[in-house]
């Protein structure tokens, strides 16, 4: 039995000696890159925290003391220190570990969120909770210079530093990125504080004295590290943490265990809320992640540990089609800019920003910035595109609504990742866009079927300037390009044969379970007509004259089904007074476990078999 | 004819000496007090910004240059000067004058938005566009110190500190407060600067300077205020705009006209973006408001000027009600916590904080934070109650499904001012609550139809410990209690006469516009059923059964159509095969100019007399 699997609750982790832990953290990383070599996952956050977490939990008593991972990525160590090792065997896969933080996993885990810069308000109001009730317990958030960048971040600085009795130790794991380097004002501050010309010989200085003693010199410690109360006679800039009435401590050399943990230590003594400033080294202890340029294996598919090389085939995906697409219209248009947050490889923008650096901006992992100030673009005259997953356009539905769309601007949101994708668990499932931007008045929004249409409606929407546009699409392989028999108004119809028995309307590349329920429909006798509305807002009023002509209606979209394309089509139906029954196939509306993609739609019906025996019991 | 009245643009303000600069200041807060006394408005902000406005527009070149307000509020000092003076006296009636910025009133208008905490991020969109562009223009954007809480601000700041080359002014109007003084840190941290030992006498010294001669000495001015381009060598702390990379004039005395458009001058020949820290006082020049310890006369009704009393006869509201039945609440269970986003008394928290201040959180104005910071209240055993307007909610749509609904956690959301309110233009009305938190699994949606329902649904709200539940009431008057004849499921029945012909469900105070098309249908011999839901979300399933029986189902809301309650009813009923036909009325899915409530209701045909017509025309 090795060592890790010995470690059952963090409290096993007191009684070792100072060599097994060293042993321990090398056994944990070697883990990590067996199981993301295996299974996929995120790897080069999680080598980086490796002692930061071993500290936490050596230095604070969870789950009695909460302790909270911003974006839950970087939670993988956690997960092994609190008895869950032998289940990164089966990460990632549906009935083993989840890549994120799960309540249901363990009492260890308290945030399953996968969206940024939310820890620190959890964290805020646990801390109130806790003064509130009397009880003198700690919440530890740990949040990265990233998601430092998000809004939520600062209202929660904002009121943390007025909280002067909450036990509150925030930790800011400083790797300098994201996927990339983190960019703006703040990033510029925190290297400053980083490359002050004090810290390295300090960093030093403390690591001789750990590694000659475990006895530390206390008040040489503290003087080093600025972790005196009051802090007035600290040998370091603290900047604008302290501005805000907040303790800083730092920064400490986040490899560097024993220092992590004395000041962990010092922090939990306070009183107060306090900052940790910890430097740590995204892909630490693995030199192919620290010397991928391009995002240290942020995230991995399998790959072959030696060469760190994917193993996974790259079929063609919607992100490489428009990111050739993008570039092309950036080609033949010099007033349409790229915008990011903080994602620029992951959504296909790199290519555009390659070319055109000087009209691409990242904003940091900033929603709403991102959003509104592609209104300003817009106001400027240029034409912004805005790609971003679906999932996290959420967090800027009302910078849509009103700094958009009341504004009349024309900005292009190009969503990745729509619909269910599965893996990546309840959180990244996008399959709300369809519904909530449903009630945005003008916003107009796409779905296209294939590769060849993700193309053709990208360029209709960047061709809109007075109004918000659209196009969304799902994770993975391009779907093979399907053509069109006829045409409908703007609609494309896909298959007309027989009778106009049923109609089926589907979204995007559900056309093709669409298709595929048809050809069992027409097998059976049924005549059927399928249809992809291309535009799924505004629809096409023509739908409504072809519904009444058939017997049955049936819509399928891989988004919510409550206040999506279905709904609304029925709405237009019973507006105009046509009595022909429809049915609604959409992703149900609750929150999934990680599961396969096609695992979850089967389950929910979204399959051609489903859908053509649900219209054969209504004819 | 007045000064203000020869001011047809800000040229005119130009060629005015100090004297006459001085008198118009005088005539302006003059016409503000009478039209706000009139007509209603905001006057607490626009009083203190007369000042800083008639500098801005000295100084830049309106509308090349771009100046954008916060949250809007503070623009009628901006509109007299830019040729709309003599609009003040139908200011916030339908065709007269809005009560924000109006892109259709104006070219000097920017931004219409009375969202808080937007500007920043507008303008850096500009500013950028206006490099890209090669355009020398500048844009200055102008926010309060209560709107830099929000984090979207702060998204942006971090960006703008990024973009060296941008040409853009940010004003940051320090009066110390929104409604309340301004909480946190940064209030913390701004009160430092102003506070600095040195700000006064320095203000003083430069008055007497310019008071001297209009030459004013470049070199010493420049030294007081630090506005040396680099700013090593400053007098004053520059603090966490500097450490953010910013650069920072002031702090400036707002009323100081001439020192004022000194430091603009200044600012507007960096060639980067810069922040001017301009301090103000609420009401400035009208006593009654400068006294009034509540909120300076933030937003009044009608008043007589002479003792600043309200004219308007105030009715109990629905947020009275609320305000006294929270309190109730609290009594009883000391479980139950309050947050508002810096709207104490707008939303009725007062007498919650009054009684329970340590149980009541004002996180500023954070919406986000608001929502997720309850969700980590609830983690920590407590039931938090939110307060928030229907409007704003939807800036934390995304922290509300996934920070509470995810995470099951029992917090309360109410939703004051839902439904169409009207006067304050399109960016107030509470009409999308209704449908895009139908896609939240878990969460329970309640509309109460009069003050007993609004006790009795509030009650049931905050026994729910494991998802989000939310009350929804209208702006204005409580209606009057209407007693229920009997029950379906959880449903009220209110009225059921004759046959089974129709079945009007109705949400909330639409119940009242139901029950009159009701008595419209029945003197024409037509069977009506009217049912209050109580519950719009979930819906309770024995309505798909009472529909079954009718001939043809009605439904109301005050909120919009698409996705609404009508469309999820609809659904239900489709999904169980039910064919009876829908006819749905609601809020249609449009941006509304300001005007009366009653007008746009009977304009989209939300009235008695529509809805029975309706129904005759489809039996």
């Amino acid at each position: 039995m090795t060592t890790l699997d010995q470690i059952s609750q963090p409290s096993d982790l007191r009684g070792l000696t100072d060599a097994e832990l060293d042993a321990l953290a090398e056994e944990i990383r070697e883990r990590l890159i067996v199981a993301v070599a295996t299974h996929g996952g995120h790897l080069g956050p999680n080598l980086g925290v490796v002692e930061l977490t071993m500290a936490i939990h050596r230095v604070f008593d969870s789950p009695r003391d909460r302790v909270i991972f911003d974006t839950g990525h970087q939670a993988y160590v956690h997960k092994m220190l609190t008895g869950r090792a032998a289940g990164f065997e089966h990460l990632r896969t549906e009935g083993g570990l989840s890549g994120y933080p799960s309540q249901a996993e363990s009492p260890h885990d308290v945030v399953e969120n996968s969206h940024a810069s939310t820890s620190l308000s959890y964290a805020d109001g646990l801390a109130k909770a806790n003064t509130v009730q009397g009880r003198p317990d700690h919440v530890v958030a740990v949040i990265g210079d990233g998601a430092l960048t998000g809004g939520m971040a600062w209202e929660a600085l904002n009121n943390i530093a007025a909280g002067n009795d909450n036990r509150l130790v925030v930790i800011v794991n400083d790797n300098g990125r994201s996927y990339r380097p983190t960019v703006g004002g703040l990033a510029n501050h925190l290297a400053k504080l980083r490359t002050n010309p004090r810290y390295e010989p300090t960093l030093r200085a403390v690591r001789d004295r750990l590694s000659n003693t475990n006895a530390v010199g206390n008040a040489a410690y503290e003087a080093l590290h600025a972790i005196k109360k009051g802090l007035k006679d600290a040998l370091y800039p603290q900047g604008m943490f302290e501005d805000l009435g907040l303790k800083y401590v730092g920064p400490i050399d986040g490899h560097d265990r024993p220092g992590v943990e004395k000041a962990l230590e010092q922090a939990r003594t306070f009183g107060g809320p306090v900052i940790v400033h910890v430097i740590t080294t995204k892909g630490q202890g693995y030199d192919i992640a620290v010397a991928n340029e391009e995002d240290q294996m942020h995230q991995a598919k399998a790959f072959d540990r030696l060469t760190g090389e994917s193993l996974a085939v790259e079929p063609t995906s919607w992100t490489s089609v428009f990111r050739d697409e993008v570039v092309r219209i950036g080609d033949s248009r010099d007033d349409v800019v790229a915008i990011t947050a903080a994602m620029l490889s992951p959504t296909g923008l790199d290519a555009f920003a390659d070319k055109f650096p000087d009209r691409t901006y990242d904003v940091g992992i900033a929603e709403q910035h991102a959003v509104t100030s592609a209104a300003g673009l817009a106001m400027g005259g240029l034409h912004p595109v805005v790609a971003i997953y679906a999932t996290f356009l959420n967090r800027a539905f009302d910078q849509v609504l009103l700094d958009v769309a009341l504004h009349k601007c024309g900005v292009t949101f190009v969503l990745d990742r729509a619909g269910v994708t599965g893996d990546d668990g309840p959180s990244h499932n996008g399959m709300w866009d369809m519904s909530i931007l449903q009630v945005v008045p003008t916003l107009q929004l796409a779905a296209p079927r294939d590769g060849s249409r993700l193309r053709e409606l990208l360029r209709e929407a960047v061709s809109v300037d007075d109004a918000p546009t659209v196009v969304r699409f799902p994770k993975g392989a391009v779907a093979a390009d399907i053509d069109a028999v006829g045409t409908v108004g703007r609609c494309d119809v896909l298959l007309r044969e027989g009778a106009e028995d049923v109609l089926i309307v589907a979204a995007g590349p559900m056309t093709r379970q669409a298709l595929d329920a048809a050809a069992l429909l027409v097998s059976r006798g049924v005549g059927v007509t399928v249809v992809d509305p291309r535009w799924i807002k505004p629809l096409d009023p023509a739908l409504v004259d072809l519904a009444a002509r058939h017997r049955l209606l049936v819509t399928v979209e891989d988004s919510g089904r409550v206040g999506g394309m279905g709904s609304v089509l029925a709405q237009m139906l019973a507006d105009a007074d046509v009595r022909t029954p429809v049915r609604v196939h959409g992703v149900t509306q609750e929150f999934f476990d990680h599961a396969k993609r096609d695992v979850l739609l089967e389950r929910m019906g979204l399959t051609a078999d489903a859908i053509a025996a649900d219209a054969l019991a209504r004819l």
